[in-house]
């Protein structure tokens, strides 16, 4: 599939990412009260791989080939959008590594915020970030995307960073330690969930939002809805299976720890042959979708790529 | 200043009060994850007093008496964005109670949110509140208010909350202690400036925006700023006044914890003598105010009534 596509990832990626940070490095260039600051830039600009802004530009990007837009305006009208999932991404992980939740102490090979700037900053940095995110969204994204898409888009964002989303996922993640006795088919549907709303719900917007922020009909919009379940989904099963088969020098993060705590992971429910097999049937899926989603092999090739990444990186 | 008109206040209060919480409560009635929906449910329906969201119905009366919307739709088409406010509002004193922060066991004369539902749960149940809010704002409010007033108000909700607001004025406030070895000059300035953010801007944006979705005029919305501004201070004066001079059994809460912290507030700053001089300036601008807005007597009642209910308020 997408054969014959001369396409340099990596290059792609690089360029991508560039963009995100030196949006967010200019975003994030204010200084009062300082601390405050520091902490929102140490966790934002600070590394991450930055997968969900790259898909969301690139995702407008494919969808803007449809509506008669450029790809560089696409990007244009994306970026802000963009940033604001890199926030709400940072202050998830912010919030996730304090003492009261999963108390970590290592993120990206370095100190956790708390480490560094304590609870308190740290907490109000995660909140800071959890709201400039909205005001990111709704203040810089070009005049020329319609009010009424862009207050879709900023809709959207809330409900996947709220109680139905991010959130809800994290208090239904914390309450899962010493579900493992549960049935396998009750222990899968709730597993399910939990990585729905936890990882796949801000994977699946960065994917959607990018594509309505540029126009996408409602095929195109059910098409990217679906290839970002999908993607989210091989995220959270590649994520679990590196916790058990990582070391902390290639993750920058302590692996086992899931383990250690007798947490439900896909790995734990249905063993590592499982969860490849399962990986294995999404990254099929995927492309058949992409495939079949009316889009040119070379528009197409940065989303198939992405997929490829999140299924088979090492981090 | 608006004698002759008979108003009862309380019967207002009382009124608006009930709407707002019917509203919450409506908001609120989801139980999955259970123990989130508990805590959020705990913090914001619990009590309060509501003054924030009713200032916003009171400004949007006002607003909509000049622009041809009676006082009903009024209520209708600010109510979302009242609920929003108290939501905010709940989810910061929620932040603010956590050990990490300034660690308070009592609040509204129940236990805090973590005290009952644990640290995690209460951390979660704030972040939940503060996207919900503008989730409820924006998906809520009715079709006919403009989109671009709508995005407007949702943006100057988020800004009002965050690093330039709210969270910004928390920060800036942990760091006040031991500061009061300033210059009074340089302490003065400081103290404005922490109250503006932590407690000033919510208010601020409370009268602001609910004139704001009735279609208010440039004047309106500039004398309504100012009368907000006021309001803030006053409020923030007054609670200072109360943790010197309130008791438990009254306040709800442990008076006296921030002179024994050595706080920066008003009263450490000017004395109890010199607070009260300010609250009478201020009483005296802020109706000044309301009375040439150009309102008639009836349809600013009620804004007049919060003013004075702010600073002469026992709790």
């Amino acid at each position: 599939m997408f054969t014959g596509v001369a396409f340099d990832f990596q290059q792609y990626l690089g360029q991508k990412r560039s963009r995100i940070q030196a949006e967010l490095e200019r975003l994030l260039a204010d200084n009062d009260p300082e601390i405050l600051w520091e902490s929102m830039r140490y966790s934002v600009l600070g590394g991450g791989k930055r997968i969900r802004g790259v898909l969301c530009l690139a995702a407008a990007e494919a969808a803007a080939s449809k509506s008669g837009i450029s790809a560089d305006e696409a990007v244009l009208l994306a970026l802000p959008c963009a940033s604001a999932i890199e926030m709400i991404h940072a202050m998830s992980l912010i919030h996730d590594d304090l003492p009261c939740m999963d108390n970590d102490d290592l993120r990206r090979g370095r100190p956790t915020n708390h480490k560094v700037f304590g609870e308190a900053t740290a907490l109000l940095a995660g909140d800071a970030l959890l709201v400039m995110a909205s005001e990111v969204l709704m203040s810089r994204t070009p005049e020329q995307v319609e009010k009424s898409y862009l207050i879709d888009v900023a809709l959207e964002l809330v409900r996947t960073s709220g109680a139905r989303g991010l959130v809800g996922g994290q208090v239904a993640d914390m309450a899962s330690t010493g579900l493992m006795d549960m049935p396998p088919s009750v222990a899968a549907e709730k597993l399910s969930m939990i990585h729905e709303r936890k990882t796949g719900a801000l994977i699946r917007f960065s994917v959607w939002s990018g594509a309505r922020l540029c126009g996408a009909d409602q095929d195109l919009l059910k098409a990217f809805k679906r290839y970002g379940e999908i993607l989210g989904l091989s995220f959270q099963i590649a994520d679990d299976l590196l916790d058990v088969t990582g070391s902390v020098e290639s993750l920058g993060k302590t692996p086992g720890k899931d383990q250690a705590a007798g947490k439900l992971t896909w790995v734990s429910a249905y063993g590592v042959e499982g969860a490849r097999a399962k990986l294995s049937d999404l990254e099929q899926e995927g492309k058949s979708i992409l495939h079949h989603a009316g889009l040119s092999s070379e528009t197409a090739a940065p989303l198939a790529a992405l997929l490829e990444y999140s299924i088979h990186r090492q981090n």
